[in-house]
């Protein structure tokens, strides 16, 4: 075999086990039984060793050094699988070892210091785990902005100051939307009717399918976070059921079907390679939330989806497809982030963006973090953080490490502004299908524009590509204004 | 580290990678999504690929060398870490890769060759398979009778001769026996009823639970096979339905709680280790028969099963309770091994233990093998095969290279007579407890006398030490004997 081929073969295995790994994931959230959770422990851990030592074979760059890639398809595995071994070979095993050991130990006073409301006990901790990340971008690229070099792990190809540019050009007119929306009166109507879980899951499972969740090749089970997991030709999604709020079951999954969906349309050529997954956690986002949102809470599908809600849970209010549009939409005062919604959730996601850049380049200390989000997050959201379990501490990333993850929420949903303005452009009676509950155009056109290139071309190529035009937060803002400018009678 | 903590980390590891094997074997069967079968066999592979790799790591033959035990259990765990080191290297890779292409090869065209009934294509794909297991043998021992080798898979301690010596002394009683209860007249009674597959699986675990399966570290779902899977915290069972015939879900499940009862009630200070698992096929079967037959089948726990029967099924026939145990105990005609009963199993092994002994050590050419088994069958079941599917065609063992596999089956029964007799000189009110639907006394005798020492000691020793006697064959003679000769009056 040549060095690419061995190459290529070692890859094939080593996609191969991190599916191994996801299922045991999936696994551990649906079905083990609960007296296994220690054993399981020890499982993982043993096949995320192997994982480890895989990633850090110095075979790896010998056959780097050798492989001459035949066409792009070739050129573009070599660029990411060369950027994983990097990554991988150059942060010391002491450094990764006391990261692993950190995340673990934070995650627990994390959640201690939530319980209790006090950030005190926290921000040693967060502290270190701080220096340690400094530490590990330093051992990636010592002349790079640690932060950019922690955001390749989520979303290569950006920088922080992009990233920070993009998101000042969005604040100002977010700021007014939401302003304009709280300020208006009135309330969106309740739902009323009996919301049986057999009824909540099967018609969650029908819109599943009519977005384009292949079950052949997945499946849905009950979790109590809803995720997506696999790749390839087994995917599968959770969902969670609250019987007083069906919404939850249906948006969660509809969400999901947009994560699974990507990953049931990478290319069968690509599959159980380094290229068979999407691309980055923005643009997977992109299409979770354009098949959550643009599609999923267009009006035109809430026509159709009030109809079915009638059917299957003796819905009795609201009474009308406007008013349930108005529900689905609804905006309401409020301080967590997962509980927001469109008009809101981007300001949530840049607060802490600036933050977590600023602690990263050493230009915010811990001690003083609760002070600036409780500032910032008035000064965005107009009423104060009444806890601490309501502000800094709501989020488990900080304490995973997870620096440069955040933003990758609003990245997705620029994305998703740039592809939905270019798929109504390109499909003009869309909404005739989705008032019939058929987003199959919609869900088809990304197939094919996006999802089946997998991790072939850069994050925000793949976007350029699809939509023709560079990527701009302006779809994302003229969308928004004008759905929830026309929902408000603003 | 020492060289013997090196070694028992390095085995932590590959057992927990062995947990991890078995349970993507479970989720084949019992959740993944049917398009995903294609890419679940390049993750296995990938997994199998390693543990291969793991298994000949000449760091084991260095650690080996230098460990140093601390006691008996230390002894026992290096005695097994040798035997499978040296089971893995003394075999070439390209004899081992040989071996996997032909079972592989060899289960299509055996499948083939049942459906059509037709012996003759299957046959040079088995003669080519007894020379490579012959090759394996003189690879690991050159010196040893191959098909002592072969057995040391599955049964280690036991020679063919010793086998031999032990099944040629039940033929004659179990003939014998077989002949009495077929020649008497009558018939055992038909089940009348309801058994929807709700009420079957909602008494199946019931039952399961009262012999003990613990369901905080284990769960039952349906599969096409019924099985046991994992060791330790994590022993999943599955079971299937037939609504015609209750049994077929209430036995299957017994038995495999007798497999899983094991895999749970080893030693947790054994746990994710080489021992942590039963130590034969021979004895985890004799769990699995004693707890489906000596107890499961007993005059007892049927008298409390027919009263659970009639609440749970609406059980109209057999209207009695010792009609019933007849209905459980039934002995028929059959060719099929796995539909067979207690009087006649036994018989179906001893006949494949010869002919494949025979095959192996080349006593026997593949040419004569259909004319052996029909001449055999005939000579010990009274009635000829009618079809190769009902003859030397019906099992999957040989096409898969098996060789050494089918005794541990009549052993495991052998085992089972064995302990039985003796906990029944322990517990001489078992059947008061039995009568109310209670095996507990008995599960946990065999808990405590033979599945806590896990693979401590070989399989022979550990039923010689819960029972105190050496094996024989005797005690399950003459528990057959009478209880089928209290079941048809002879």
């Amino acid at each position: 075999m040549t060095a690419i081929q061995e190459l290529f073969a070692f890859d094939a295995a080593t996609s191969a086990l991190d599916q191994v790994m996801g299922r045991l994931h999936w696994d551990q959230e649906t079905m083990m039984p609960e007296g296994a959770a220690d054993q399981r422990a020890h499982e993982v851990a043993a096949l995320e060793e192997l994982l480890h030592t895989r990633r850090q074979d110095a075979r790896i760059g010998d056959w780097l050094e050798a492989a001459e890639p035949r066409d792009e398809t070739d050129a573009a595995r070599l660029r990411l699988l060369r950027r994983d071994y990097l990554r991988a070979v150059r942060v010391p095993a002491d450094l990764a070892a006391e990261l692993a050991r950190t995340a673990s130990r934070g995650h627990g006073i994390w959640a201690k210091a939530r319980a209790a409301d006090d950030p005190a006990p926290f921000l040693p901790v967060l502290g270190h785990m701080l220096q340690l990340k400094r530490d590990m971008a330093q051992a990636i690229d010592p002349e790079a902005d640690p932060y950019d070099v922690l955001i390749e792990d989520y979303e290569p190809g950006l920088t922080g100051a992009e990233i920070a540019e993009l998101f000042d050009g969005m604040r100002p007119r977010l700021r007014a939307l939401r302003d304009a929306v709280l300020g208006h009166e009135g309330k969106a109507p309740a739902l009323a009717g009996r919301f049986t879980p057999e009824a909540q899951l099967a018609l969650t499972r029908e819109v599943a399918r009519r977005f384009g969740y292949d079950f052949d090749r997945g499946r849905i089970d009950l979790a109590v976070h809803p995720f997506s997991s696999g790749s390839g030709s087994d995917v599968r999604i959770t969902t969670r059921i609250d019987e007083a709020d069906p919404f939850g079951c249906l948006y969660s999954t509809i969400h999901e079907v947009g994560h699974a969906a990507y990953e049931q349309h990478v290319s069968d050529a690509l599959a159980l390679t380094r290229l068979g997954q999407g691309v980055s956690m923005g643009v997977h986002e992109s299409q979770s939330r354009i098949f959550e949102n643009q599609l999923g809470r267009s009006r035109a599908f809430c026509g159709w989806l009030h109809g079915e809600m009638v059917r299957a849970f003796d819905l009795t209010a609201p009474a009308d497809a406007d008013a349930f549009y108005a529900a689905v939409n609804r905006v309401e005062p409020g301080s967590i982030r997962t509980e927001s919604d469109e008009v809101q959730y981007n300001l949530h996601i840049m607060l802490r963006f600036d933050l977590e850049r600023a602690m990263i380049r050493g230009e915010l200390d811990v001690a003083d973090i609760e002070e600036a989000w409780n500032a910032r997050f008035e000064a965005d959201f107009g009423h104060r953080v009444d806890r601490a379990s309501n502000g800094m501490l709501q989020d488990v990333h900080w304490s995973a490490g997870l620096f440069g993850y955040f933003p990758t929420y609003s990245l997705g949903n620029v994305y998703a502004g740039c592809l939905h303005a270019a798929l109504r452009a390109d499909l003009p009676d869309l909404d005739d299908h989705l008032a019939q509950g058929d987003p199959s155009p919609a869900t088809e056109w990304l197939a094919d524009r996006v999802q089946r290139h997998g991790s072939v071309p850069e994050p925000r190529a793949v976007i350029e590509q699809a939509t023709g035009a560079p990527v701009s937060e302006a779809p994302l803002l003229d969308y928004l204004e004008a759905k929830f400018g026309a929902l408000y009678g603003l």
